[in-house]
Protein backbone atom coordinates (compact mmCIF):
# COMPACT_ATOMS: atom_id res chain seq x y z
CA UNK A 1 0.00 0.00 0.00
CA UNK A 2 1.08 3.61 -0.87
CA UNK A 3 2.33 5.43 2.49
CA UNK A 4 0.25 8.40 3.58
CA UNK A 5 2.49 11.61 4.27
CA UNK A 6 2.64 14.18 7.02
CA UNK A 7 1.93 17.59 6.08
CA UNK A 8 2.88 20.63 9.15
CA UNK A 9 0.72 23.75 9.37
CA UNK A 10 2.06 26.56 10.92
CA UNK A 11 1.03 30.45 11.02
CA UNK A 12 0.86 32.79 13.21
CA UNK A 13 -1.62 33.68 16.08
CA UNK A 14 -4.72 35.62 14.16
CA UNK A 15 -3.73 34.53 10.74
CA UNK A 16 -6.56 32.30 10.66
CA UNK A 17 -5.50 28.92 10.62
CA UNK A 18 -7.88 27.53 13.00
CA UNK A 19 -10.78 28.11 10.37
CA UNK A 20 -9.39 27.50 7.06
CA UNK A 21 -8.25 24.16 8.89
CA UNK A 22 -12.26 23.50 10.41
CA UNK A 23 -13.03 24.03 6.47
CA UNK A 24 -10.26 21.75 5.16
CA UNK A 25 -11.78 18.77 7.47
CA UNK A 26 -15.06 19.77 5.76
CA UNK A 27 -14.15 18.91 2.58
CA UNK A 28 -12.02 16.28 3.20
CA UNK A 29 -12.98 13.89 6.28
CA UNK A 30 -10.71 11.51 5.13
CA UNK A 31 -7.70 13.79 6.36
CA UNK A 32 -6.70 12.71 9.86
CA UNK A 33 -5.30 15.40 12.87
CA UNK A 34 -2.69 14.86 14.94
CA UNK A 35 -4.21 15.48 18.68
CA UNK A 36 -1.05 17.09 20.74
CA UNK A 37 -0.96 15.82 24.57
CA UNK A 38 -0.46 17.95 26.78
CA UNK A 39 -0.66 18.56 31.14
CA UNK A 40 -2.91 21.78 31.48
CA UNK A 41 -6.09 21.42 33.01
CA UNK A 42 -8.71 21.36 30.60
CA UNK A 43 -10.22 24.56 30.21
CA UNK A 44 -14.11 25.62 28.86
CA UNK A 45 -15.49 24.34 25.97
CA UNK A 46 -12.56 21.58 25.38
CA UNK A 47 -12.86 18.08 25.24
CA UNK A 48 -10.67 15.01 25.65
CA UNK A 49 -9.42 13.75 22.58
CA UNK A 50 -11.00 16.37 20.22
CA UNK A 51 -8.08 19.08 20.17
CA UNK A 52 -5.77 17.77 23.03
CA UNK A 53 -4.91 14.47 24.94
CA UNK A 54 -5.15 15.44 28.76
CA UNK A 55 -2.72 13.85 30.77
CA UNK A 56 -1.07 14.15 34.17
CA UNK A 57 2.50 15.73 34.10
CA UNK A 58 3.70 11.80 35.67
CA UNK A 59 2.11 10.08 32.39
CA UNK A 60 3.18 12.70 30.09
CA UNK A 61 7.19 11.82 31.93
CA UNK A 62 6.31 8.48 31.49
CA UNK A 63 5.18 8.59 27.94
CA UNK A 64 8.39 11.40 27.30
CA UNK A 65 10.70 8.68 28.78
CA UNK A 66 9.35 6.02 26.23
CA UNK A 67 10.33 7.91 23.17
CA UNK A 68 6.47 8.56 22.72
CA UNK A 69 6.52 12.19 21.46
CA UNK A 70 7.98 13.21 17.57
CA UNK A 71 8.98 16.85 19.43
CA UNK A 72 7.45 18.10 22.83
CA UNK A 73 7.79 21.78 24.97
CA UNK A 74 7.39 23.26 28.59
CA UNK A 75 5.67 26.52 28.51
CA UNK A 76 4.48 28.31 31.88
CA UNK A 77 5.05 24.92 33.74
CA UNK A 78 3.06 22.47 31.70
CA UNK A 79 4.05 20.20 28.97
CA UNK A 80 2.71 19.68 25.60
CA UNK A 81 3.96 16.75 23.34
CA UNK A 82 3.15 15.53 19.72
CA UNK A 83 2.62 11.63 19.97
CA UNK A 84 4.66 9.88 17.28
CA UNK A 85 2.37 6.40 16.99
CA UNK A 86 -0.69 7.67 16.06
CA UNK A 87 1.27 9.54 12.97
CA UNK A 88 3.85 6.70 12.12
CA UNK A 89 0.34 4.45 12.16
CA UNK A 90 -1.85 6.87 9.47
CA UNK A 91 0.97 6.73 7.56
CA UNK A 92 1.54 3.38 7.34
CA UNK A 93 -2.14 2.45 6.73
CA UNK A 94 -1.86 4.99 3.85
CA UNK A 95 -3.46 8.37 5.60
CA UNK A 96 -2.54 11.41 5.26
CA UNK A 97 -2.20 13.34 8.62
CA UNK A 98 -2.31 17.51 9.60
CA UNK A 99 0.09 18.26 12.31
CA UNK A 100 -1.12 22.00 13.35
CA UNK A 101 2.33 23.44 15.04
CA UNK A 102 4.67 26.02 15.97
CA UNK A 103 7.86 27.00 13.93
CA UNK A 104 9.84 25.59 16.84
CA UNK A 105 7.69 22.44 17.16
CA UNK A 106 7.81 22.39 13.51
CA UNK A 107 11.67 22.27 13.20
CA UNK A 108 12.32 19.70 15.78
CA UNK A 109 9.43 17.50 13.89
CA UNK A 110 10.88 18.22 10.19
CA UNK A 111 14.47 16.99 11.65
CA UNK A 112 12.81 13.75 12.44
CA UNK A 113 10.91 12.85 9.74
CA UNK A 114 12.44 15.35 6.51
CA UNK A 115 9.64 13.92 4.14
CA UNK A 116 7.02 15.78 5.59
CA UNK A 117 5.33 18.39 4.03
CA UNK A 118 4.98 21.71 5.96
CA UNK A 119 2.97 24.86 4.90
CA UNK A 120 3.43 28.08 6.44
CA UNK A 121 -0.28 30.14 6.92
CA UNK A 122 0.28 34.27 6.78
CA UNK A 123 -1.74 37.11 6.91
CA UNK A 124 -1.52 39.36 4.07
CA UNK A 125 0.09 42.24 6.32
CA UNK A 126 0.98 43.23 10.37
CA UNK A 127 -1.86 45.70 10.10
CA UNK A 128 -4.57 42.70 8.72
CA UNK A 129 -3.25 40.41 11.41
CA UNK A 130 -3.67 42.86 14.20
CA UNK A 131 -6.89 44.37 12.81
CA UNK A 132 -7.98 40.41 13.06
CA UNK A 133 -6.93 40.08 16.94
CA UNK A 134 -8.97 43.45 17.71
CA UNK A 135 -12.14 41.76 15.78
CA UNK A 136 -11.77 38.77 18.71
CA UNK A 137 -12.26 40.97 21.43
CA UNK A 138 -10.18 38.71 23.59
CA UNK A 139 -7.38 40.62 24.39
CA UNK A 140 -6.20 44.07 25.61
CA UNK A 141 -4.08 46.37 23.46
CA UNK A 142 -0.76 45.14 25.16
CA UNK A 143 -1.57 41.78 24.64
CA UNK A 144 -2.34 42.04 20.90
CA UNK A 145 1.10 44.14 20.40
CA UNK A 146 3.06 41.43 22.13
CA UNK A 147 0.85 38.87 19.81
CA UNK A 148 2.06 40.72 16.80
CA UNK A 149 5.51 40.78 17.56
CA UNK A 150 5.21 37.16 18.31
CA UNK A 151 4.21 36.53 15.07
CA UNK A 152 6.85 39.11 13.06
CA UNK A 153 9.31 36.42 14.67
CA UNK A 154 7.75 33.76 13.63
CA UNK A 155 7.12 34.95 10.14
CA UNK A 156 10.66 35.14 9.57
CA UNK A 157 10.62 31.72 9.75
CA UNK A 158 7.96 31.00 6.68
CA UNK A 159 11.43 30.90 4.74
CA UNK A 160 11.92 27.10 6.28
CA UNK A 161 8.11 25.92 5.06
CA UNK A 162 7.63 23.94 1.45
CA UNK A 163 4.97 26.05 0.72
CA UNK A 164 2.97 29.55 1.89
CA UNK A 165 -0.07 30.44 2.04
CA UNK A 166 -1.54 33.67 2.03
CA UNK A 167 -5.27 34.11 3.85
CA UNK A 168 -6.27 37.15 2.09
CA UNK A 169 -9.11 35.37 1.43
CA UNK A 170 -10.86 32.87 3.34
CA UNK A 171 -12.09 30.53 0.44
CA UNK A 172 -8.79 30.93 -1.44
CA UNK A 173 -6.51 30.10 1.02
CA UNK A 174 -8.72 26.58 2.27
CA UNK A 175 -8.67 26.16 -1.62
CA UNK A 176 -4.85 26.58 -1.82
CA UNK A 177 -4.37 24.76 1.00
CA UNK A 178 -6.30 22.03 -0.60
CA UNK A 179 -4.59 22.07 -3.64
CA UNK A 180 -1.20 21.07 -1.72
CA UNK A 181 -2.58 17.85 -0.44
CA UNK A 182 -4.10 17.08 -3.77
CA UNK A 183 -1.29 17.60 -5.28
CA UNK A 184 0.88 15.68 -2.99
CA UNK A 185 -1.09 12.56 -3.87
CA UNK A 186 -0.25 13.19 -7.48
CA UNK A 187 3.51 12.99 -6.51
CA UNK A 188 5.32 9.97 -8.61
CA UNK A 189 6.47 8.44 -5.42
CA UNK A 190 2.60 8.46 -4.47
CA UNK A 191 1.11 7.17 -7.55
CA UNK A 192 3.64 4.01 -7.36
CA UNK A 193 0.46 1.59 -6.86
CA UNK A 194 -1.56 2.82 -9.51
CA UNK A 195 1.19 2.64 -12.24
CA UNK A 196 2.06 -0.80 -11.29
CA UNK A 197 -1.42 -2.40 -11.67
CA UNK A 198 -1.21 -0.01 -15.37
CA UNK A 199 2.15 -1.38 -16.39
CA UNK A 200 1.82 -4.92 -15.20
CA UNK A 201 -1.03 -4.85 -18.22
CA UNK A 202 1.97 -3.60 -20.60
CA UNK B 1 8.93 40.07 -9.97
CA UNK B 2 8.42 35.98 -9.49
CA UNK B 3 9.32 33.57 -12.33
CA UNK B 4 6.80 31.64 -14.08
CA UNK B 5 7.10 27.90 -14.38
CA UNK B 6 7.36 25.94 -17.25
CA UNK B 7 4.63 22.51 -16.86
CA UNK B 8 5.51 19.49 -19.38
CA UNK B 9 2.43 17.47 -20.12
CA UNK B 10 2.64 14.19 -21.32
CA UNK B 11 0.47 10.95 -22.01
CA UNK B 12 0.04 8.22 -24.46
CA UNK B 13 -2.78 9.07 -27.58
CA UNK B 14 -6.29 8.22 -26.08
CA UNK B 15 -5.36 9.33 -22.19
CA UNK B 16 -7.75 12.18 -22.99
CA UNK B 17 -4.60 14.29 -22.84
CA UNK B 18 -6.09 17.69 -25.08
CA UNK B 19 -9.89 17.23 -23.73
CA UNK B 20 -7.79 17.55 -19.94
CA UNK B 21 -5.70 20.45 -21.40
CA UNK B 22 -8.95 22.46 -22.85
CA UNK B 23 -10.80 22.07 -19.98
CA UNK B 24 -8.36 23.81 -18.35
CA UNK B 25 -7.44 26.32 -20.57
CA UNK B 26 -10.95 27.19 -19.50
CA UNK B 27 -10.35 28.03 -16.04
CA UNK B 28 -7.12 29.29 -16.24
CA UNK B 29 -6.92 31.50 -18.88
CA UNK B 30 -3.79 33.24 -17.32
CA UNK B 31 -1.70 30.21 -18.27
CA UNK B 32 0.01 30.07 -21.66
CA UNK B 33 0.46 27.05 -24.26
CA UNK B 34 3.68 26.24 -25.94
CA UNK B 35 3.17 26.20 -29.58
CA UNK B 36 5.29 23.96 -31.82
CA UNK B 37 6.81 24.95 -34.90
CA UNK B 38 6.38 22.18 -37.72
CA UNK B 39 7.07 21.85 -41.46
CA UNK B 40 3.94 19.40 -42.00
CA UNK B 41 1.17 20.82 -44.30
CA UNK B 42 -2.10 22.29 -42.47
CA UNK B 43 -4.47 20.15 -42.39
CA UNK B 44 -7.93 20.68 -42.34
CA UNK B 45 -9.14 22.55 -39.15
CA UNK B 46 -5.86 24.04 -38.29
CA UNK B 47 -5.11 27.46 -38.20
CA UNK B 48 -1.26 29.46 -37.87
CA UNK B 49 -0.53 29.48 -34.33
CA UNK B 50 -2.87 28.46 -32.41
CA UNK B 51 -1.48 24.87 -31.68
CA UNK B 52 1.03 25.19 -34.60
CA UNK B 53 3.40 27.40 -36.42
CA UNK B 54 3.60 26.54 -40.04
CA UNK B 55 7.50 27.45 -41.60
CA UNK B 56 9.02 25.54 -44.12
CA UNK B 57 11.94 23.41 -43.96
CA UNK B 58 14.19 25.89 -44.54
CA UNK B 59 12.82 28.32 -42.23
CA UNK B 60 12.76 25.72 -39.78
CA UNK B 61 16.55 24.58 -40.10
CA UNK B 62 17.90 28.50 -39.98
CA UNK B 63 15.79 28.47 -36.71
CA UNK B 64 17.23 25.36 -35.57
CA UNK B 65 20.81 26.59 -36.28
CA UNK B 66 19.85 29.61 -33.99
CA UNK B 67 19.50 27.51 -31.45
CA UNK B 68 16.14 28.19 -31.47
CA UNK B 69 14.53 25.27 -30.19
CA UNK B 70 14.20 24.01 -26.68
CA UNK B 71 14.07 20.58 -28.72
CA UNK B 72 13.26 18.96 -32.12
CA UNK B 73 12.45 16.31 -34.01
CA UNK B 74 12.14 14.85 -37.28
CA UNK B 75 9.03 12.83 -38.27
CA UNK B 76 8.18 11.25 -41.58
CA UNK B 77 10.16 13.40 -43.15
CA UNK B 78 8.78 16.53 -41.21
CA UNK B 79 10.42 18.85 -38.48
CA UNK B 80 8.91 19.38 -35.17
CA UNK B 81 10.33 21.87 -32.82
CA UNK B 82 9.68 23.61 -29.65
CA UNK B 83 10.65 27.00 -29.52
CA UNK B 84 12.96 28.26 -27.30
CA UNK B 85 12.39 32.02 -26.91
CA UNK B 86 8.53 32.30 -25.87
CA UNK B 87 8.96 29.74 -23.11
CA UNK B 88 11.69 32.02 -22.17
CA UNK B 89 9.95 35.21 -22.04
CA UNK B 90 6.74 33.50 -20.24
CA UNK B 91 8.40 32.72 -17.18
CA UNK B 92 11.01 35.97 -17.06
CA UNK B 93 7.62 37.81 -16.94
CA UNK B 94 6.06 35.41 -14.11
CA UNK B 95 3.76 33.67 -16.49
CA UNK B 96 3.31 29.70 -16.48
CA UNK B 97 3.02 27.57 -19.61
CA UNK B 98 2.27 24.53 -20.65
CA UNK B 99 4.06 22.35 -22.87
CA UNK B 100 2.67 19.10 -24.34
CA UNK B 101 5.26 17.06 -25.99
CA UNK B 102 5.87 13.25 -26.15
CA UNK B 103 8.19 11.53 -23.80
CA UNK B 104 11.14 11.59 -25.26
CA UNK B 105 10.68 15.34 -26.74
CA UNK B 106 10.11 15.59 -22.06
CA UNK B 107 13.32 14.17 -21.60
CA UNK B 108 15.04 16.58 -23.80
CA UNK B 109 13.34 19.51 -22.47
CA UNK B 110 14.03 18.48 -18.96
CA UNK B 111 17.97 18.09 -19.79
CA UNK B 112 18.01 21.67 -20.45
CA UNK B 113 15.31 23.11 -17.95
CA UNK B 114 15.74 21.01 -14.95
CA UNK B 115 13.50 23.22 -12.62
CA UNK B 116 10.12 22.40 -15.09
CA UNK B 117 7.27 20.53 -13.60
CA UNK B 118 6.24 17.81 -15.68
CA UNK B 119 3.55 15.75 -15.36
CA UNK B 120 2.42 12.03 -17.52
CA UNK B 121 -1.44 11.93 -18.15
CA UNK B 122 -2.36 8.34 -17.77
CA UNK B 123 -5.32 5.90 -18.95
CA UNK B 124 -6.74 3.94 -15.93
CA UNK B 125 -6.05 0.91 -18.05
CA UNK B 126 -5.09 -0.39 -21.38
CA UNK B 127 -8.25 -1.91 -22.54
CA UNK B 128 -9.94 1.29 -21.55
CA UNK B 129 -7.35 3.10 -23.93
CA UNK B 130 -8.19 0.56 -26.68
CA UNK B 131 -12.08 1.71 -26.07
CA UNK B 132 -11.46 5.25 -26.10
CA UNK B 133 -9.04 4.79 -29.43
CA UNK B 134 -12.88 2.43 -30.77
CA UNK B 135 -15.07 5.19 -29.68
CA UNK B 136 -13.37 8.35 -32.14
CA UNK B 137 -13.74 5.93 -34.83
CA UNK B 138 -11.11 7.22 -36.79
CA UNK B 139 -8.74 4.80 -37.00
CA UNK B 140 -8.91 0.97 -37.99
CA UNK B 141 -8.60 -1.94 -35.61
CA UNK B 142 -4.77 -2.53 -36.65
CA UNK B 143 -3.69 0.96 -35.87
CA UNK B 144 -5.55 0.72 -32.65
CA UNK B 145 -3.04 -2.08 -32.10
CA UNK B 146 -0.34 -0.22 -32.69
CA UNK B 147 -1.16 2.66 -30.69
CA UNK B 148 -1.83 0.56 -27.52
CA UNK B 149 1.57 -0.67 -28.53
CA UNK B 150 3.01 2.81 -28.72
CA UNK B 151 1.14 3.65 -25.09
CA UNK B 152 2.65 0.82 -23.33
CA UNK B 153 6.42 2.25 -24.33
CA UNK B 154 5.56 5.74 -23.19
CA UNK B 155 3.82 4.07 -19.56
CA UNK B 156 6.67 2.53 -18.96
CA UNK B 157 8.27 5.99 -18.94
CA UNK B 158 5.59 7.37 -16.52
CA UNK B 159 8.20 7.02 -13.51
CA UNK B 160 10.77 10.25 -15.22
CA UNK B 161 7.79 12.29 -14.40
CA UNK B 162 7.06 14.86 -11.25
CA UNK B 163 3.26 13.86 -11.10
CA UNK B 164 1.00 11.09 -12.78
CA UNK B 165 -2.41 12.02 -13.03
CA UNK B 166 -4.95 9.26 -13.97
CA UNK B 167 -7.70 9.99 -16.02
CA UNK B 168 -10.72 7.70 -15.41
CA UNK B 169 -12.94 10.84 -14.86
CA UNK B 170 -12.45 13.84 -16.48
CA UNK B 171 -13.34 16.25 -14.04
CA UNK B 172 -11.46 14.95 -11.38
CA UNK B 173 -8.19 14.50 -13.75
CA UNK B 174 -8.48 18.63 -14.80
CA UNK B 175 -8.77 19.23 -10.77
CA UNK B 176 -5.82 17.11 -10.39
CA UNK B 177 -4.18 19.09 -13.08
CA UNK B 178 -5.17 22.44 -12.18
CA UNK B 179 -4.22 21.62 -8.47
CA UNK B 180 -0.36 20.64 -9.50
CA UNK B 181 -0.42 24.46 -11.04
CA UNK B 182 -1.92 25.95 -8.55
CA UNK B 183 0.16 24.07 -5.46
CA UNK B 184 3.28 24.91 -7.62
CA UNK B 185 2.60 28.82 -7.52
CA UNK B 186 2.51 28.16 -3.33
CA UNK B 187 5.85 26.73 -3.60
CA UNK B 188 8.56 28.85 -1.38
CA UNK B 189 10.38 30.17 -3.79
CA UNK B 190 7.55 31.01 -5.67
CA UNK B 191 5.78 33.28 -2.56
CA UNK B 192 9.00 35.36 -1.88
CA UNK B 193 7.98 38.79 -3.22
CA UNK B 194 4.41 38.41 -1.20
CA UNK B 195 6.78 37.50 1.70
CA UNK B 196 9.54 39.63 1.34
CA UNK B 197 6.39 42.52 1.10
CA UNK B 198 5.35 41.48 4.76
CA UNK B 199 8.22 40.90 5.89
CA UNK B 200 9.22 44.23 5.15
CA UNK B 201 6.71 45.39 7.49
CA UNK B 202 8.45 43.04 10.36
Amino acid sequence: MCKGRLFIVSGPSGCGKDTILSELFLRRPDIRFSISTITRAMRQGEREGQKYHFVSREEFLKLLEAGEFLEYNEFVGNYYGTPRTPVEVCIANGEDIILEIDVNGAAKVRSQMPEAVSIFIMPPSIAELKRRLERRGTETPQQIESRAECAKKEMKRAIEYDYIVVNDDLQKAVDDLASVLRSDGLKRDRQEQILDEVLKQC
